[in-house]
């Protein structure tokens, strides 16, 4: 016969934390208390197996159950002395839900289940407190007509308004034990009104009744909401627990409360938490009462005059202290505890790993693993990595309130608050004016850095989470919303417009890039703290991890800051970002608009010196650390301009005809620049671009290395190749340059030339690619863009939709597609490494700063992963923790 | 020690026909025909190897070659009677290249090697015949020089005609045996003056020489050339055959000529050929002296009044003819042979398999089949599939002359002339006056259907061989030339403009789509005529063949022209070209317009009968075929204007403001179309559009069903799906409509529902889409854009240099990638199988209708390719052959 009840407490326990599928969490801890010698109020389980034959079984329960439940309860009897069903001696209970993952507040409690007409007398008698136990009864009537028999609670809130108006009293605390009879009997009228059935007086029918409504309340709405926001699958089910009520409303020596086994927002390794004094926990959570603190010392430091629970119940104090250590020491974490004290003894009802701040969680990491509770493996795993970014960059404030304008995409985190300008170029005036200013835009391009780089944050229409505005924002660690589609930007009236409401430029708002959430007005931020732990963690990080971690870095600005977020060289510089400096822009326009070859090549002469020194300033700031320079990515016309009166501006301080510029641009025009004449292509056309691009790294080479002391060895990187035969072609170029500079200074050059693999073709052409490359780095951007073909640019229009409609679950721009462009990575990594066995592998897509992405990364076996600066230590973190997962 | 040298003719023959690889075409031929008895002069052949030792070698010859050569130049000694190098009884050779691909022209050749000063006396005493020996001589001087000393061959040309002034001679035949020794002292004389040594008069220095000019020639820049257009590699190398000398020019007893099995223009079985009395094989090709007709037969066709060698010449020509006749049947392929006749003795000279046309080829192969000489199956495999554009379209006259104004991609093949329209709504006017149209756009778009359909042909600037224009001119079996880049359109001014030269609107213009040529004026054409022998063909193709061939159509016209050319069903459907008609557009437009979804239906509603009007009339005109129907595919903005005073008239026409649909328009806009809001993602945004569609096709069904008396079972098709929930998405919604419509009507119905394979994902996924997919369809445009990550659209902007560069060998969007995109249909072939056995696979792309592509189809094992109408043919010929290839 299948087993579908467990018990706990009481000496009897058929379970253990381990068995939270089966039992929920709640449930399996509670088994798991009782296993340590924990007073628990008995009781027992119902598994989620029943949950499933619930709703495979038109909602009815299995037949057996019935008999498990009498054998089940008759343990509680026994451990209680009292007896389920037996108004002489009425034993009650609490039923609640619990799932295997924490759902809190979503599905539906029982308090007090087993109370009727006679239990309540005997119940009065027995306590010698009739006004709490009527008020026991009321509760229980009203907390079950809602959640088992579907009777809405505003009759029931109607009617105690009623009893208090005709006493005029202010609060419910002021009903006698007689005023709440007669509520009692109103409220079961109303029942009996509106179901044409009375109140149940069995406690076996209520039972029965309260486990099918929570089971039911699996399926609720706003369970199913939750769990599709958190990703939990629907068929885990819930599990029921039953267990003997215990009081904390029985008088000034009972209590009820919460505590934490260390301080959840700083991390303090003192017991914390709140209770009060003859209260039920719905009390507490109600806040009705202002709650104390437990401990002295917490109350003192926040200037309360309330006694705590140290010097009010030290007996009681101290047996909860010690629980909690307890707890702590078997979990191996921090616990949240839900407790009652009923007459003076302590009962535990609940314990589940503590949720808390990233700076509390590197705290009590480090202070765990200092002490010996866990190993330092166990507490750089105990980080959830995407929390870093609490610690990096300023945050909405907790408990801000947020006016929500419009949400978008969490393009880069933290937050940021300013003035709305709509013109890149009026961002530094303003700025150096000392006003914040937050840069709107339909999307941005590379003529926008100035502006993007003067202002605190970058709000999108469009665009997605690798959209141009994303990747700069987050290379320079600014906040950023993008593709934000339900705001209108009209540049020609200045204006943002978001269902109904408008915002002029000069408007504040505030945009949580985090969230990409856009709010109105000012909101309070909270400033990000490095605490001493976070240096700890990573040093631990840094021991464990097996892949190295990179950046992603095309100015010494960003280089710098990746340095010393602990980067270990550059994974990516993008050189056409050097392309768009003031200085610069106008000679790569000459260059572009160049008839011949020649013009051309006079024109890459007066940016060589410049690309030189670039290169020189990287060099030194990674200091001997690996230096991987992309050559030239994007199609020309990125740099021309396109708006009428730009280009006129612009061909006149070139000094030609607007219509010669025009025409350029029309002949560069293409109908998917993503696919177009880009990367090696372009190289392959003008092979003097990469010859001036070579020339400028090996001779920042030579130069960085005399000036250290020691040789530079640069990294050079082809984009977009799909032929081994343009890797070929390109290299012949970068081959004969390199010869060329070698003779000239004297010196030989050691280098390395390796290729972005980012598109279907070179991962599956893999094996042969890599007979002329030297490394790989997987650009999957393009790669998840091509093997889907998405453009990420246009992804928005139905990205939504495909979350809204489950055909996602998450962009795969964010977080990598494992079983798609996954794939592909490791038919190219395993075909790569056939050919050239120590083939050096990397990603430096904007996965590589993705926890779940760098998972991957170190299951097939990437030697790094290179992620923009403020995303290095997230990296660094997770790529320890893939280390622990897949071993060394 | 390794074998250099093979020996033919006189008995000892070392190879056969079979050692191509080692002894080139001509002289694995020469010993084919040796070992067959025929009269080949004796000779011997200096295989590849040495070739290729010559080119590891630093150009030098084997060290054992010597001997080689000489006890092969003593067994021709021995055979001819005459001595190589003894000037008393001179034996004169010829030394000839052959590779095993044949390369006319491209190598060099060197005659009557052996002459000398001593030897040409010797020669003029044994012929009798002063004039001739001294002309042969100087015939050899004069190319040796060329050849093998690099003496510009104008020297010798000047000496000639300072000669010929002298005597006031008008022609070379009028210099006599004094005149030509005087001409043979100068041209001594000229080679010691350029080279500062005399001309070698040792025929064994001679014979090293020629050989060693042979094999450089394998480099020289012509060869190297033809090799890289027809892709033979360079290491394949080139034999050198050297051979006692035959003259032709002996007297009038003497002949050379050439002939063909049978007529390699018609087909005929009958000896075909020329020849000159008197005269040495450059003579026929020089062209001084028009040849005879070898048959009687072919002269009295001719009108000819020069004798015919089966008149003049009765035994040589019973010979030849009972030659032909043997080589024939011995190679069981036509013949085209060399022949020289010495003082009534028949020498063969060399056979090789005869070139015709695509007419000749059918008759020959059905012919040679029924005569018994071939089977069925080399009958099939004997046509190049590509060759029958050639019966299916009107093309260039042979011989006509062709002033080139510009090249792009052969797009559409067939050739056109008429006149230049540039604005497609003028086309349908002036067709109606009967004026034939050369349509000129910079690109097509859907909205010029209507130009394209009443135009001759079509020209572009832009877009490549998957583009608009080219996809469009396929089906409707129109000429197209797409993206000649050189040219310039100028709508505004209304002209074309290319290199300098300026064509108006109504000048006259042709394009042959076969070679991607635009032409000046009118050229003249040859029209198709399909002969009997193409149904025979045909016939056994489609015996033989495993796979089916479909056809891409979209309207009733191209299905029956399909149908007509064999197709089986249809593959691919496209049904948003039914959605640009004109009383479609605006109702199209209407729905794109629609705020809500309400409105969208209602428009969707007016599109339903008309939908299910197009389907009715395909079903019934495939009567019984399969016909697979694609859903909406393009991004909506396909179908708005984009100029702005079209977007006004648009508008007006609509009824509503302007304003509404440019901000629609705006909205619509994407930066990677092809990467954008299109195919499935559409119909999961409004599944109103699939709900609409579904319904038209099922309703069609049923209706040609009742007509036709038996069953229509569609086949839907999905396009774009990376996922399989978008698959799992669109299917739900279509099988809620079969439901629907089910009950509606009262009858079941049966359909498919499959996917389009065209991006990375779902090819790397189809293990868990064949789940949902009844059938693939593999979309190879589509596939290779992303595969490679190259827009067609755009790709003309690099393809052409990558094919300057040697990058790639072949345009991938016309002849399937089979390394790259091939391994994903191959992975995708297999991972769908595994899921579902019985899965139908088919290719959709324009690789369809390309022999090279089909033949991989068939490696690995599709059921079907579809193609363009009339391409349709071609396909099943291919598919004939790979299933020879590959076997049932």
């Amino acid at each position: 016969m299948a087993k579908w009840v467990y018990t706990f407490g009481a000496g009897l326990v058929d379970g253990d934390a381990s068995m939270t599928a089966l039992l929920g969490g709640k449930g399996a801890n509670l088994a798991e208390m009782s296993v340590m010698g924990l007073p628990v109020p008995p009781g027992f389980t119902i598994s989620t197996d029943v949950c499933s034959y619930f709703y495979a079984n038109n909602k009815t329960l299995p037949p057996e159950l019935d008999d498990q439940l009498a054998a089940a309860i008759a343990g509680i009897n026994k451990a209680t002395g009292r007896e389920f069903g037996n108004p002489e001696n009425p034993l009650l209970v609490s039923v609640r839900s619990g799932s295997r993952a924490s759902m809190p507040g979503m599905m539906d409690t029982v308090l007090n289940l087993g109370m009727n007409d006679k239990a309540v007398e005997i119940f009065a008698e027995k306590t010698g407190d009739a006004r709490f136990a009527y008020d026991s009864y009321r509760r229980f009537i009203q907390m079950y007509a809602d959640v088992v028999l579907g009777v809405d609670h505003d009759f029931f809130e109607e009617v105690l308004d009623d009893a208090k108006d005709v006493n005029g009293y202010e609060n419910d605390t002021e009903l006698t034990a007689d005023d709440w009879q007669k509520v009692i009997a109103r409220y079961k009228e109303v029942i009996e009104e509106e179901l044409d059935e009375p109140f149940p007086q069995d406690p076996h029918e209520q039972l029965l009744g309260a486990i099918k409504a929570v089971f039911s309340s699996w399926m609720n709405q706003r369970a199913v909401i939750y769990r599709s926001i958190n990703r939990i699958p629907s068929n885990w089910g819930t599990a029921v627990s039953v267990q003997a009520m215990v009081f904390g409303n029985m008088g000034e020596d009972s209590a009820t409360g919460v505590a934490f086994t260390r301080n959840p927002s700083t991390g303090e390794n003192a017991l914390y938490g709140e209770f009060l004094v003859n209260a039920q926990g719905e009390d507490v959570v109600a806040g009705i009462r202002t709650p104390h603190d437990l401990t002295e010392k917490a109350r003192l430091e926040a200037g309360s005059n309330k006694a705590s629970l140290e010097k009010l119940m030290p007996e009681a104090f101290d047996e909860l202290n010690a629980v909690a250590s307890k707890l702590e020491a078997h979990f191996r974490d921090v616990q949240d505890v839900e407790f009652t004290i009923e007459r003076g003894k302590l009962w535990m009802l609940q314990t589940r790993s503590g949720k808390r701040t990233a700076k509390a969680a590197m705290r009590i990491a480090v202070d765990m693993a200092e002490e010996g509770l866990i190993t330092k493996e166990e507490a750089v795993c105990a980080i959830e990595p995407g929390s870093l970014d609490q610690l990096l960059h300023p945050t909405i404030a907790d408990g801000a309130v947020r006016t929500i304008i419009a949400t978008g995409l969490p393009a880069s985190p933290g937050a940021a608050t300013g003035e709305i300008v709509f013109n890149p170029d009026e961002v530094e005036g303003l700025k150096n004016q000392g006003r914040d200013i937050i840069l709107v835009r339909v999307e941005t391009s590379p003529e926008d850095i100035h502006g993007m780089n003067a202002a605190q944050g970058i709000l999108t229409q469009r665009g997605g989470m690798t959209s141009h505005a994303a990747v700069v924002a987050r290379g320079m660690g600014k906040p950023c919303v993008s593709g934000a589609g339900m705001i209108k930007v009209d540049y020609h009236k200045g204006e943002l417009s978001c269902q109904g409401r408008v915002f002029k430029k000069g408007d504040i708002i505030t945009i949580d890039g985090g969230k990409g959430q856009v709010l109105d007005g000012r909101v309070q931020m909270q400033q990000p703290e490095l605490s001493g732990a976070f240096g700890v963690i990573m040093g631990w990080a840094d021991e464990i991890r097996r892949m190295k971690v990179r950046t992603n870095s095309d100015t010494p600005k960003e280089a710098k800051a990746a340095h010393s977020f602990g980067a270990e060289g550059i994974g990516l510089c993008r050189t056409e970002h050097m392309f768009f400096e003031e200085d610069r822009i106008r000679i790569v326009r000459d260059m572009i608009i160049a008839d011949t070859e020649l013009e051309r090549r006079e024109a890459l002469d007066k940016l060589l010196p410049m690309q030189r020194n670039d290169f020189i300033e990287l060099f030194e700031i990674m200091a001997g650390m690996p230096v991987t320079i992309r050559l030239l990515d994007p199609p020309l016309h990125e740099f021309l301009p396109h708006e009428e009166s730009d280009i006129i501006q612009v061909a006149q301080s070139m000094g030609i005809d607007p219509e010669k510029l025009k025409s350029r641009s029309t002949i560069l025009h293409e109908f998917n620049p993503m696919l177009g004449h880009r990367g090696c292509r372009l190289l392959i056309s003008y092979p003097e671009i990469a010859e001036m691009q070579a020339r400028a790294i090996f001779e920042a080479a030579i130069e960085a290395g005399r000036r250290a002391g020691s040789k530079v060895i640069p990294e050079i990187m082809i984009p977009l190749v799909s032929l081994k035969r343009e890797l070929d072609y390109v290299k012949a170029t970068i081959d004969a340059v390199a010869k060329q500079v070698a003779e000239e200074k004297g010196e030989e050059i050691e280098y390395q030339v390796g290729t972005m693999i980012e598109l279907p073709r070179s991962a599956i052409r893999a094996g042969e690619i890599a007979e002329a490359a030297e490394f790989f780095s997987f650009g999957t951007n393009d790669l998840t863009q091509t093997t889907f073909g998405i453009s990420r640019d246009d992804a928005t229009q139905f990205i939504p939709t495909y979350e809204a409609k489950g055909i996602v679950d998450r962009d795969p721009f964010i977080s990598l597609d494992l079983d798609g462009v996954g794939d592909l990575m490791r038919i190219a990594t395993e075909r790569g490494r056939v050919t050239r066995e120590n083939l050096v592998l990397g990603i430096c897509g904007e996965h590589g700063g993705d926890p779940d992405s760098i998972n991957f990364c170190e299951s097939i076996g990437l030697n790094y992963v290179s992620c923009s600066p403020f995303r290095v230590p997230i990296a660094r973190l997770a790529a320890a923790q893939a280390t622990i997962k897949y071993g060394k």
